[in-house]
């Protein structure tokens, strides 16, 4: 044989030993050996599944051994008997309040607005104060398994920088008022300046912005038909208080004798893709309008509860066809933190102690209410809410060892909801980024951010006559 | 000079040096350098303060300053920013069940008892599964803050056993009933098993003997006095549920034409030191004998949620003089986890929306119901629930470093309630005993019990007919 031949002979076989030992495509992350809990149609639950990432899609879910067999995977990630499901969606608050946290509870509505919160927002709510408040949020969120918000507050082109240095995915509305914000003097200003966010922000793959008038009742009705056009012509989501509290609903009777949800019919609002945070004072007839129009809900039980605002019919709700997300609602005032396993505990508790069933809103659903049916809520219900080939990839592992959550008896929705606890979350990838792993916060500075609320709070501390 | 007194004036001034580097008392034990919250008659809260212990009783109370200046401890732990309180009492759960966690849950009361875990008591609970299953509960309980909990079980020595070993505090109560349970056939059995029971344990410095009659609708009118008899001779705690729900409270009309609490109170039952758990459906009048006779409640906001049983007038209770504990109820069913951050924040939050009023149940209460109240309800007022020199040594540390719990703005009770979770329990002391420092548990091998939990598992998979 001619020295050549033999060097073309071992070439050869170096190849097929090369394919033998790796079989399969490249992928740049694989996250296996939990249980997966897919969210999808069917409600997959897959013991020692697997989900495969490309660049900022899922393009496999299955069982590990089934993907493993398939991938070569750049980076992988060990679930180890945790649990493995898409990213949860908090549909409604108001980040940057974070650095109020606290400071003030327990006092009505009005006590809290008047003596605190319009003092503090007039003195201190900066670009820079929500640039920070955003970041201390969305640190508290990744850490307990938030992947996407629904924000709305003001400097909202502040809230979409820090969420997106963050890796963090969210939905930005810049409020708009009838009387002056911190930011924007008019409703005038602030609509304009919102289709501007909009077209600056409309291809971020992080960022969605979106139009947010207040609510029916700090709007007058030319100003919240405007909102919903800038909405329906920029094919944004458009985002709204709504029917939060019985006072609400008495005024709107009183001034132009319909509910708030009628009324916002009537104006054509619902045209747009609408998200309603709180629905908790809808009869029937607005439940109806509601599932007629594909206008989702946030269903905020903290805020509910403790600003004793109501509780919403999510049951029938859900049963007349409305998608039923679930949000913190701001840490400060209406909640203190941002945490949606809390938020899926109360849910199901809430209505059962409410109804006097205890088989309603069961554990499954409040997950999906967590999860896809948040997505839907928002009009994202193709691209998040989860894991399915071709959606982006945002999810996070859930640790299980924990001795509050022993032992485990297959039903895994129940665990999440009933015993297992932010603090479990240990990784999160969002849009295919891993922005947690192995509890550790990969895209925020801890130092810079700890310096920042020091700084804030000081300033907050001294608005409050404290120190 | 002579030789002499050179050694005479060098012995002198070494013992003035040691005296002057030395100057304090020896404990055994110092807590300083967080916030104090003592929940003593005047709810003093001391900024950088510190605890001293000595043995199993706490000696001083004050600033850091003041003890370092006054003592030598031979243990010192740095609290450093965090808070430092009372340990929390659960007053009411059934601890073992922890092994039946998620074994079924969103099911009724009935569907659950009967498909669930009557089938799996009689096959499972032994003294061994008792045994475990308390020492798993332990565990979460210690991690989680908890110092005291009420039992109401069965296998009570081995409860009492399995805390004492861990160092944990149990007021440990057989339960008694009409019907054959998993150790006695015959509540006669199970009192007489109950006064030996009591004399085993009664100078056990972390074990109280308590008479557990399981409720007024499940045991005849003698064995609920002689249950009472029992309790009052010995002077220990009696425990029993009382008007947990709308049907108990319909039944006992039917049955003797009077509600649960005015039927004991003919009984005479209320002579002993009761602590009822629940008292969801409590009239005014039957608010007032419970006040009058100073019967103690134990209020488990998660269980009646989630069990659907209704919400307890803790406001109205405690306007009438009742003392008002909390618990988490059993953490199979009624609760999946025994959390008293959960209690806590729900507990406050469902007065509120139930009240339609966001004042009540302030969270200042709230943590006195966690921590004095629940002592006194116990009729362990003077013994624990707050840090106050003479008081067992019972307390714990909170970290507030994490970015769910920041800014702070000098509301600790507040940050305790809306904001801190379970999980930032950092340290635990018990009668003195250090139980968990720096989030590790001391007095418990974690791999032993994560094998026999496994093996608790397993058999009650195969009862549930899983695998």
């Amino acid at each position: 044989m001619s020295r050549l031949f033999i060097i073309y002979c071992a070439l050869i076989s170096l190849a097929l030993l090369l394919a033998a030992c790796a079989p399969g495509e490249p992928v740049d992350l694989l996250v296996s050996g939990g249980t997966v809990l897919t969210m999808d149609g069917e409600r997959r639950v897959i013991e020692d599944g697997a989900v495969a990432v490309q660049g900022d899609r899922i393009v496999a879910v299955g069982t590990a051994a089934e993907l493993n067999a398939r991938f070569i995977p750049r980076k992988r990630i060990q679930a180890k008997g945790g649990l493995i499901l898409p990213g949860l969606i908090n549909t409604h608050t108001h980040a940057a309040m974070a650095l109020y946290r606290g400071a003030a509870d327990d006092l009505t509505l009005q006590d809290w607005l008047t003596n605190y919160i319009f003092p503090l927002e007039a003195k201190l709510t900066t670009a820079e104060f929500v640039y920070w408040g955003t970041k201390l949020a969305v640190y508290e969120m990744i850490q307990g398994g938030i992947t996407t918000f629904v924000d709305m507050y003001y400097f909202e082109d502040k809230v979409a920088e820090a969420s997106a240095e963050a890796g963090m995915r969210v939905v930005a509305g810049e409020t708009i008022l009838d009387f002056p914000a911190p930011d924007f003097a008019t409703p005038a200003e602030t609509l304009e300046w919102t289709e501007k966010f909009i077209e600056q922000w409309k291809d971020h793959p992080l960022v969605i912005p979106a139009a947010a008038p207040h609510s029916a009742y700090l709007l007058a009705p030319e100003h919240l038909k405007a909102a919903a056009d800038l909405a329906r012509r920029t094919g944004t989501p458009l985002l709204i208080h709504l029917a939060e509290t019985e006072t609400e609903i008495g005024d709107m009777q009183e001034k132009r004798q319909q509910t708030p949800v009628a009324y916002l019919e009537d104006l054509g609002f619902f045209e747009a893709s609408v998200l309603a945070a709180h629905c908790v004072w809808v009869n029937e007839k607005d439940q109806k309008i509601l599932a007629e129009h594909g206008v989702g809900c946030s269903h905020n039980p903290s805020s509910n509860m403790k600003l004793a605002s109501g509780v919403a019919p999510v049951t029938k709700l859900r049963e007349a066809g409305v998608s039923m997300g679930l949000g913190t609602d701001g840490p400060s005032g209406s909640n203190n933190d941002l945490n949606l396993f809390e938020e899926m505990d109360l849910a199901a508790k809430l209505q059962k102690v409410t109804l006097g069933d205890p088989t309603v809103l069961p554990a499954r659903i409040v997950v999906a209410m967590a999860t896809i049916e948040g997505a839907k809520a928002l009009g994202l219900g193709k691209e998040i809410g989860s894991l399915e080939p071709g959606k982006r990839a945002d999810l996070i592992v859930v640790d299980r060892t924990g001795f509050h959550a022993l032992p485990y008896y297959d039903d895994a929705y129940s665990q999440l909801v009933y015993a297992l606890k932010a603090g479990d979350v240990t990784t999160s990838v969002i849009n295919g980024q891993v922005v947690m792993e192995r509890g550790k916060v990969l895209t925020l500075n801890e130092g810079e951010l700890r310096r920042q609320i020091a700084h804030y709070a000081k300033a907050v501390r001294e608005v409050l006559g404290k120190n």
